[in-house]
C-alpha cells in the first residue's frame, strides 16, 4: 500500500514529513551473565542473486522481527537473474547499508562462494570487497577472503542436491579449511533442515553452530505465522551490541540454534540461557508427611521447555514430566515419598535433575538442569 | 530456504526432479448465478518501478492466496530503483508471465500513468507495448493506450499525497478521460484507504468500483494474517476464467470490492453474491400461539455479514441484530407477537428485511434483504 | 456476560425477547457415498458425576463446535459432587434433553460403568433407565444394560491409572462381554491418548473404532484453540442424521476417528472419505518428451494430508511427498522419466500409489491410495 | 480428558501422584510506582445460581488466566438450579475456597443482591455470611451487608433488560446507599458492555470505576481467543498481592478497567500505568538543519495505545499518528520544521503532547500524555 512505501522513502531519503517508520517485535530470550543475547541470520539472499526481494527489504524485515544483525550473502557464481542487472558482488550489501544504519541493524558484509561438493557452498562474512572474491579456484577465493580477514562458515552441509541421502560428510577440503585460521563455523539448521551429524563435528572440531534460514523469499511467505513457525536464528552471547562483538562472539564460539522449538547449541551456552530464561518461586519449604507443596516456574523466554525427570529423588516423589510454556508460570507439585518416622525432620536439598527434551546439547544428547530445590520433611501432624 | 528455490526452478526451468510446487488458499465467494467469482488485484508493483519484490513472486503470491488474476502496473515516470536495471517498461511484465502460466494465474498487463493531481495516478490495463507509453504529456499516453486497446482506471482519488485532506475531487480531466471511451473504473479502495465519494461517482458516472493493493512490498507484511488482514480484492463477475472474460466484466462494471470486513459495490452485484453465499434451513413453519420457531442460516462465503433489523414485521417478532459468522451456521428464533383469537390460523410470508451493515451499495446505503420466511400461526394449543 | 446467558434463556424457556441464539462451526468432512458423516463425540462428563460444568453447556458447546450427536455418561459409580447434589443416574441426560431439542443436537443416553480393570470402565449408550444400573457386579450391570437395549463400549483401555505403561490388555472379562452381543466397540483415542494395540483388535475382533473427548472440564480448556487442537471426533457413516441412524451405523462398525491431525479406522471407511475429500483437475494430459505436466489436488476436508510416494511409477517421475493442506489446492508437477524414442507415443494409466502417513487403517499400517492419472507421452517436439 | 481431572484431583485432594497443576498467563501490565497491579473480576458465577460451571473451576480458569482475584457472587435472589442443589448460599465460595488456596488466588466472598431497578443488581463484597443476605427488603439486605463489613459495587446500571434504552439513571436509591458509607464503586464495564455516564458519576461521585465479566459460561466460551478477545478485567493497585491490600485499593478508589482494547480510570491511576508501561530510547539528541532523528519506544504492556498529535510543537516536526504495538518497539523520526539561521543552535525540551485515543479518563476524554524530548537544534552542517 503507499503509505508504506511512503515510510519507507521517509526513513530512507529524509525528505518526507515526519512518520511513524514501524514496529519491532521483541524476541524473548534474556541476557546471560556477561553477554548480551544477539539474534542473528547470517545467511540471506536478494534479487542480486536468486532471491526474490531487495536488499532493503532484508533489513526492513529482520529488524521489524527484532533482530539484531544480519548477514547478506549473495551468491558469486550463480546469478540468474543478471542479464537485468547492473550491479557488482558488492551491490547489495552498498545498498543495505544506509537502511541498516537508520534501523540500528547490525549489517555484515557477506558473500556465498557457491561451489559443489566439496567443499560445498561457504559464506564469507565481514568482507571487504566481495568484486575480489570473483575466482575460478575455491582455494584462490578462501585466501582472498582471509586477505581480507574475513572469515568463512560451512553452509548446508547435508543439503539433498549436494548430499542426496541428506547426510553431511567431512572431506579433506573441509580440513583445509580449517588449517586457514578463518573458517570458524558449520550450519547445523539451514532453513528447515537439521544435519545432527554437523553439531557433532561443532564440539569436537572446535566450530562454531550456527543456524541461518538461507531464505530467497520474504521470512513470512518461507515460514507461516499462522502455524507458529518462525527463520532459524543464531544466537550470538556478544559483550555488546555491535559488528565487532558479534565477530569476537562468533569466532569464540559463543551460540546457540533457535530453531523450529527447540534450542542447539553447547551445553556451556545453552545452560546459562535456559537459567536465565527461568524464574523460580516456593524454592525452600517444609512438608509435614506427606502433604503437598507447591512450586511456580515462570519461563520469561519466548520457547516452551520439555522437560523429563532425569534422576528421581530417592524421598521426594516430582513429576516425570513437565512443560514449561512460554511467557507463562507453571506449578507443579512435589511431595515426601513416604511418612517420616521418628522425632527428627530431614533436611535436604531434592535432587531433582530434569532433561529438556528440546535443548540439544549434541547428536541425541539433552542439556539437563537441577531443580534448585530445599526441603524439609517433618512428621505428619 | 533452499528447498523453495528448487520448487521454483523446477517449476519455472523445468529442469529439476519432480516437486510439489505449493499449495493454495481458497478465497470462500461462491460463483453467482450466469457468472464466475474471480478474485483480481489490479494494482501491483515490482522492483521494476518502486516496489521491493521480483515479477514473479508477485505471481506465486498472488496464486498461492487463491487469486485468479492480477495485473502488474510498474510506474511508467517513478523509477527509484533505475540505476541498477537493465530493463525497459515491458520487463517487468514479460518476467512473470512465465510463471503465470505455469500456475494457471490470469496476468494481466499493466503500466501506472504517475502523475499529478489531476488527473493524479492512472492504471492503463491490457497494454500491448508499455514502452509506447512513456510521453510527456499525459494525454498523449492515454490516447496512445487507447490505440494500444488498454484500459483504463484512476487509481486512489483521494491519496493524502495529492489530496492532503483525503477527499476525490473530480476535475475536468476526468470528464476529458470519460470521453475517451476507455475510461472504465475507479479505486473505490486502495490499500487500507477507503473514498466514499468514489463510489458515488461510480454509481453515478457508470464507472467500474475497484479495489486494489496497490502493494510495493510482500502482501504478508503489509497486512498481517495474525491480526486477519488481507489485501483488498476486486471481485470479477466474469462469464468464465479467462483474460477476456475479465476485460468484458470490467468494461460492463460487474464487480464488488473485498476489502477488511466489508463489500462495496453495486446493489445489482452485491445482492446476488450474498444471496449465492447463505443457504436457509426451516424457513416454512407452523408455529401455535406464541411458540418459538428456529431457523438456520449458514454463510459460506469467508466474510461475516452483520445485519440489523430494518424492517419489523408487525405480526412475527425477530432478531433485531444478527451476526452470521463465515463458515458457520447461526440460528435465530421467532414467534408470533401475540396469541392468534379465533379459529383460523395466519398464513404469511414474514416481513423480514434486514439491512447488512457491512455490505456498502452507496455512500452510506447498505444492502437490505429480505428473508425467505413463510409462517402459519395458530391458536396455542 | 448477561447477554448470553438472555440467549440461553430465551431458547430455553421460551419467555424472552426473539434472540439469535449462536453459531456454529462447520466441520469440514464431506459425506461419503450412501452416508452422511456424522460428528460425534460419546464419552462426556458433567456436574453430575466429577465433571465442572452443567448438561446444557456440554449440548451448546458441542452444537456450537459442529457436532451432530454427544452422548453424556456421567459414572455410575464415582460421584465426589454428591453432597452438593439433588439428582440420581438419570438427571444429568434428563436436564441436556430439552436443550438438544431446541439446538437439532442428537443427545444419546449414557452412563459409564466404572470398575477396576478388568473390565475397566465402560460407557452404557442409548439407555433406558440408569438408576437401574446401579448395581454391584459390574456383570449383572452389563446384563440390565443388554435388558434395556444398551450398547457398551470400553473406555480407555490403556488408561495409565489402570494399566501404569499404557498398554492395553485383553482379559476374559472382555471375551465374556463380546458373548454379550451388545459390546460393540473400544475407544482406539481417549482425549490426547492413542492405543495402537486397540486398533488392532477392533479389526481382529470386529469392534467398532471409537474415539472420545472424556470431557470433564470445557472441551475449549482441555484443548487450546489457539493451538489448533480441537476434541477426538468418532465421524459415524449414518444413512440420515438421528438417533436411530447413529446406533446402526455404531453396530455396524461404520466409523473413523478424528483426532490431532489424524484419521484413524478401517481402510474401507477411510477410503472413500478420503476420496470425498479430494477433488482434482488435470489428470488426463499428454507431454512431450520430458516436458513437465502439473495436476492441481483440491482437498476440501479440513485435515492436511500428508502423503508419501509408495510405489514409484517406472515411466513417469512424481514427487516422493506432497503435502495437501486442508481447504487448500496444491498443485505438482510430473514427466516422463526418459524421452521416448521412435515413432509411438505411449498411453497409459500412471501408477502412482500413495501412502497417507496420518490415515491410520491398522497398527502400523496407512492408507494407500492411487492417483487417477492417466498421460499420453509423445516425442519431443 | 482424564488426565486434567487427575491433575485437579492431584491438586485438590491431595492423594495422588505428583503431577503438573497446569500454566498461567501473565497478563503483561507493569507495576506503578508504590503499588503492585493486580489483576481481578469481582463478578462471576456458577452453578450455584445461574452459571454454568461448577466453582472450583472459576478459580482454574481464572488462574490459568493469569488472575490475581475473583469474587464469586452467585445470586441471592434468582437461584434457576436450585431443584437440583443441596446449597446455601455460602456454599458455591465454599468449595472453591481450597482451590483458590491452592492456586494462591486471592478469592472474595461475594453474593449478588438480584433486584429490578432501581436500585438494580448489586454485589456485596466481602461477605461474612451470605445467608444473613437473604432478606425481603433490598435496604435490609445492605445493612446486612454493612453489619458484616461488606463492601457494595453497583452492576451493569445500564443493563438493556432493566434500562431498554441501554442508558444508566441515577436513582434515589442509589444516593441512599451512598449515605450508607459501603458502596464504592460501579461497573463503567460489563461483559461487553460500556458505560460512559457511569465513568462520569465516579468522577463526580468518588466511585470506583469497575469493569467485570459477570460470566456465567466459562470466559473462553464468552470470549474467543481466536478473535483476541478477553474478560474485562479491573486493574487493582494495591500495597500488596492481598485480599486485604484489595479491598483497601477498592475503597480508595485506585482501579483502571482493561476492556476489549482499552484501559478506563482516573486519569491519576492511568498516567503512571501509562508511563510505567513504555520505554524510551533516544530522547536527548543533536540535529543538523533539517536532519531526521529516531527515537523508539519500547511498549511492555499488553495493550497497543493509538497516540494522536494533541499539542503540535511549533519548531518540531513530529507525526501526527502514532500505534505502539504492544510488547513490541515502534520507531518514529522527527526533525526542525524549518533550517536555523545564524550562528546559535536551539536547545529545547520538544513541546510533544499526544492524546491516547484508547485511554479514557472520561466520557469522552482521552488521556494526554507528554513526550520526554529534548532536542538540540544547530545549523545545516
Amino acid at each position: 500500500m503507499k503509505r508504506l512505501v511512503l515510510i519507507l522513502i521517509a526513513l530512507l531519503s529524509l525528505t518526507e514529513a515526519a512518520a511513524q517508520s514501524g514496529s519491532a517485535t521483541i524476541i524473548r530470550f534474556p541476557d546471560v551473565p556477561g553477554y548480551k543475547t544477539l539474534k542473528c541470520d547470517f545467511h540471506l539472499h536478494t534479487v542480486f542473486s536468486d532471491g526474490n526481494v531487495w536488499p532493503t527489504f532484508r533489513v526492513q524485515e529482520a529488524w521489524s522481527e527484532g533482530l539484531d544483525a544480519i548477514a547478506i550473502t549473495d551468491h558469486l557464481e550463480y546469478l540468474p537473474k543478471k542479464e537485468y542487472l547492473k550491479a557488482d558482488m558488492n551491490t547489495s550489501v552498498a545498498i543495505a547499508r544506509p537502511a541498516a544504519k537508520q534501523h540500528g541493524l547490525i549489517l555484515i558484509a557477506g558473500a556465498e562462494i557457491t561451489r559443489k561438493m566439496p567443499p560445498g557452498h561457504l559464506n564469507a562474512l565481514f568482507v571487504k570487497d566481495a568484486n575480489a572474491l570473483v575466482k575460478d579456484d575455491w582455494k584462490d577465493v578462501v585466501l582472498e577472503a582471509k586477505k581480507q580477514d574475513a572469515i568463512i562458515m560451512w553452509n548446508h552441509p547435508g543439503w539433498v542436491s549436494q548430499q542426496p541421502d541428506g547426510i553431511a560428510r567431512w572431506y579433506e577440503e573441509h580440513t583445509f579449511l580449517l588449517g586457514l585460521g578463518n573458517f570458524f563455523g558449520a550450519e547445523v539448521v539451514n532453513g528447515t533442515d537439521f544435519y545432527p551429524e554437523v553439531l557433532q563435528w561443532c564440539l569436537e572440531k572446535n566450530l562454531t553452530v550456527l543456524g541461518s534460514s538461507d531464505s530467497h523469499d520474504p521470512i513470512k511467505t518461507e515460514y507461516d505465522p499462522l502455524k507458529g513457525e518462525h527463520r532459524p536464528i543464531t544466537l550470538v552471547f556478544a559483550t555488546e551490541r555491535s559488528a565487532e562483538a558479534v565477530r569476537e562472539a562468533l569466532l569464540a564460539g559463543r551460540t546457540a540454534v533457535y530453531t523450529r522449538n527447540e534450542l542447539i547449541g553447547r551445553d556451556e551456552h545453552l545452560r546459562p540461557l535456559v537459567h536465565a530464561s527461568l524464574s523460580w518461586s516456593g524454592t525452600t519449604f517444609t512438608v509435614a508427611g506427606r502433604e503437598w507443596a507447591h512450586v511456580m516456574i515462570t519461563n520469561l523466554s519466548q520457547l516452551g521447555f520439555d522437560l523429563v525427570l532425569a534422576t528421581p529423588d530417592d524421598a521426594i516423589q516430582l513429576p516425570r514430566e513437565l512443560r514449561l510454556e512460554p511467557g507463562r508460570s507453571t506449578v507443579f507439585s512435589l511431595r515426601a515419598r513416604s511418612v517420616v518416622e521418628g522425632p527428627h525432620a530431614i533436611d535436604r536439598r531434592v535432587n531433582a535433575v530434569y532433561s529438556i527434551k528440546n535443548c540439544l546439547v549434541g547428536n541425541g544428547r539433552k542439556l539437563e538442569i537441577a531443580f534448585p530445590l530445599d526441603v524439609r520433611i517433618t512428621r505428619a501432624n
